[in-house]
């Protein structure tokens, strides 16, 4: 049994990792720590795991981490790299929810996300937790930065086009809609249910900190340079997550080599469903679950590719994507406690 | 490998079924029956079950359930009744999730459903699928009657306290709410996204089919006659029942004993969580499992007693309760291929 | 023109007073106060307002609130029992949106608010605002107390049961239901959208504070010792509430003299309507209007009568009725600024 | 006052025209027509009516539309050409919500719409009813083809950056999101509260009929080629479209001189509201109101030119724009009955 730690298990990625490894055979959560609720049982948070998970919130210094083999860090942005390096000194590996181990860029870092980066030894070596474009380093990795829910749905609906080179990467336009659950476990006024049901809007337009994260990653997968223009909304939904993708072919290919493009890439990935060319993917296919759908278009025929790219921003956005990357660092297969079906209705 | 049919398998109790199946260890789905969708791949209508599910719907006639060793009825009220013999005779077990087999007594089953019953011999030996009052019967069953979903959370709730003996049996209240999804997937106006949402309302409050089913199964836990006013209202959420229950004590009992009924009756129940005295269960810490709780509380110390009884109406109030049956009649472990850990949020 | 104050105008209960007073033909928003918001247009926290109401926030101290003919409490339970003497003593009216002057009870008032109350002497000339029962006194009140949400559906639900000595006054319960809004606009977990949506639960079922007003009022209507089980629920929609509420008959009257009893009672009421025997008013037909529907049933023709109660909580629950009150205390038709037409779908 | 009559009263628009008229001081509503509920009142299919309204339906036959001054058409595609020429010829100006008058195009409409055209002669006479672009025109008209939901944010969004020509009119984007309203009030399963609540999805992805009336449109406000990529979403929410509109700068133009342009362009339009540059407008700020906003930006000072659009679908975008033009059609002040202040929270 590989023995679990979480640090900060009161958020909603923290949640779902609990979620997950309740019912993962091969691996079990020894301490999940928690400053302010120390001593509290974490079914007593979240009744929904009463009887399926009895281990209590610790305070960090108790919880004892190094004697886990693997520590997740479902915490704000900063705290896994200030914790990471005892941890690895000790042998425990590391998985990042937040952004300390996303970027290589330790400038675009450190602008986004207003934080001097600590850690930047380790950053080298840590591997960008998207399996289907970064297996073998995640398998040899120590620590990972696992990637943000939006760039999940950016890079793997855009890649197979970037690498086969046909579209103008220049130009690139991600217009992305998520479920409130992705802005975390806040007590913010703009959450309220008062405020954000029945109602729609965009954030961030002028600049988000998940896209210097995609464009570094995309750019390793082409020569051209990479300009992104991403647009996020907030959706009334707890989970999922839609993202439309444009792009302006820049080479003469038919429909059926655009969608041969997408099945040759994921043929051998067990969480990218490649949807028939023209399908419309809804989020709630995918609620709960790992699974990621997309679905080619090409509008008039034109020259304009659209892609359309579906998850559960908590699971293959987060937290399910983290546990699929843990498998591969401890040899296990890729799958284990990861096949929920996704429940729908 | 229990060889499983499912007859009316697009509707929502039939598609959680499927989804429950999935993930069954000891039992596989060989049939889906739909008149009109006749090779259709499940999955192309519940793309949720891309590469998870591979049966296609056929055509009753060549299903085959004969060669089922448990036929599920997710079908209209009517259905059940007609097919029954013939499987039963084959030797096929026969669970209904519609009201055919709920009801002994046939007059109010016809006055209720406005059918004749066609097969009240096989009524009379069915079981009513609910395990926690009625265990050994189910496991010996031929054919289950499953429960309609109001009546589990108010059998459950008032069983405890009508078996003590303690409160009026003849004026319980039962102000019952429920998820959309409990009226089925059908193409009705009041169902509709623009209609139902952000809104609440009561129905079929002078009278509803759940009343008779649940007086003549609490009847039995009492020598006293049993009267029920039950009010259902629709919430807008898709699935989740929360049910608010009233009943006047008789008797001079402390809270401590009140609670001590409840955790008694359910200390050996894997899917009846009894919480602390005084707590408010949220549908949410069920949704998309088998679990059903109830919290006590007793309002001043006053003489009321009010049980809050939760549950997901698609698993514990519908399919999973069915499946729980199913395990049972088949000497499986009760809670095989039922242990989803609930999704929160 | 009559020159309105509002002492907290950043809440709910005050941006639907701007919303109200911005189509009012008779009265004028003079002065919006918020100690944090000092300067900040209402129209750039509310750009719902951006072209209607162009008053700004300001401190307290710049407001001016003695220069109004009427001031607003839409603030905090002990805000307005502190400012009220200057502000009567000024010749200006006051209409407290919160408790303050809602319980004529002190200890009751002190013992479910856990507040002092610093100004009894105002409190026994106040008035409680509820029209529909207390007309005459809102007139020629300087000082209204506008009634709670939740006990303006169970007063008005059963004042003309209790009025007419029909029902066991001692053993009512009114099992109800609020949109999340009821809660107020407050940064808290239980009240973000990832927490609220899609989910339905029970609250304050042991004791809440709108009892011991309910009791007092319905008091006042019998000579029968009231007695009150009253349980709130969560609803996942913003506005509206729904009450359900039972009583016992005592006497002996057939179902189209109860249906009377309420035509009788609110015949000339324009914001009462009384629907057909045996309807089920939707929350939704009230949205953003002052209207409350009630339905009158009996199931199975027993001795229970059940009356059903929709408003919108803000409306009539709330800034709505606080307006009709000071329409009345000004001598305007009562409907003024008050016809907005229920917003449906 | 005018007489309006309105064909097909049971739908969305058809009610939200009702509601509108119910606080028109120059309007009144004579006839509402429906085939199948002739003569049920219109308040007891929309209770929200019930004291408000008080015509009934009335068949076609008995309806006498000819002796309204005005009829408008809340019908599916294809009614108002047919009945149209009748009311004209009888000097009744007709309004049609639906596509029949939108396109000159006739061949498109027959493409798009599948209906051969039976009244090009009206047709060419026929006025676009956007207001903003088109006020003369609809003054004298005597027939008005009222303008797509999606269309008008479009078109409004895009106008001012294709007047002065700043923008590559040939690569337009539109990512567009709409309440589930806007489907229309039709029994379909895909718009069932339990397939539409928290979920999302694009649909019409590879070619929309509002595309073509977009097109003809905004090739009226340039001499370039215009090309339009749409695509449209349903969002989880009752009311409300937002519209994302990308286009790529061909002119050296700051971020002052951008704002400008809609600033002018839309100073005098009393529903049309500019906001700051850099702006998130939410669909809520408008819910239930006749407003528009909108809001520019310009991620990253790069190339591209991003517009928000937000609107009510019912209202700016069907049957408020309606009776803005009714409005002009009859010499009225543009923003009679139509001041409704929006619904927040």
């Amino acid at each position: 049994m590989i023995k679990v730690g979480i640090v900060g298990g009161t958020g909603y990625t923290g949640v779902e990792l609990l979620r997950i490894f309740a019912s993962h055979p091969e691996a079990s959560v020894q301490a999940v720590t928690s400053r302010k609720e120390d001593g509290m049982p974490v079914a007593e948070m979240y009744p929904s795991l009463r009887g399926r998970v009895d281990v209590a919130f610790s305070s960090p210094d108790k919880a004892r981490l190094t004697d886990c083999d693997v520590v997740f860090f479902a915490t704000p942005h900063g705290v896994a790299m200030a914790q990471a390096p005892e941890l690895v000194a000790a042998g425990v590996k590391v998985i990042d929810l937040a952004a300390d181990f996303r970027l290589q860029d330790v400038a675009a870092f450190e602008k986004w996300y207003k934080l001097p980066h600590s850690c930047t030894e380790l950053l080298k070596e840590a591997a960008y937790g998207l399996p289907e474009l970064n297996r073998e380093e995640i398998r040899k990795a120590r620590v990972v930065g696992n990637p943000g829910c939006y760039p999940t749905t950016m890079q793997l609906g855009f890649a197979p086009l970037l690498k086969a080179g046909v579209i103008d990467a220049s130009h690139l336009i991600a217009d992305c809609k998520s479920g409130v659950s992705g802005a975390g476990r806040k007590a913010e006024l703009s959450l309220l249910f008062s405020e954000a049901s029945d109602n729609f809007k965009a954030y961030g337009v002028s600049g988000h900190r998940h896209s210097p994260e995609t464009v570094e990653r995309l750019s390793k997968l082409t020569k051209d340079k990479v300009g992104l223009l991403f647009t996020p909304h907030l959706v009334p939904m707890i989970r999922g997550m839609h993202s439309t993708l444009y792009a302006r072919l820049t080479k003469d290919i038919d429909n059926a080599a655009l969608q041969a493009l997408f099945e040759d890439a994921y043929k051998n990935e067990p969480f990218v469903d490649v949807m028939p060319f023209g399908s419309h993917p809804e989020t709630r296919t995918t609620r709960a679950s790992n699974m990621l759908r997309l679905a080619v278009h090409r509008p008039d025929n034109g020259d304009t590719v659209v892609v359309l790219v579906v998850q559960d921003n908590l699971v293959k956005g987060a937290s399910g994507q983290a546990v699929q990357c843990m498998n591969l660092m401890f040899g296990l297969e890729e799958t284990t406690g990861l096949l929920q079906v996704p429940v729908l209705p």
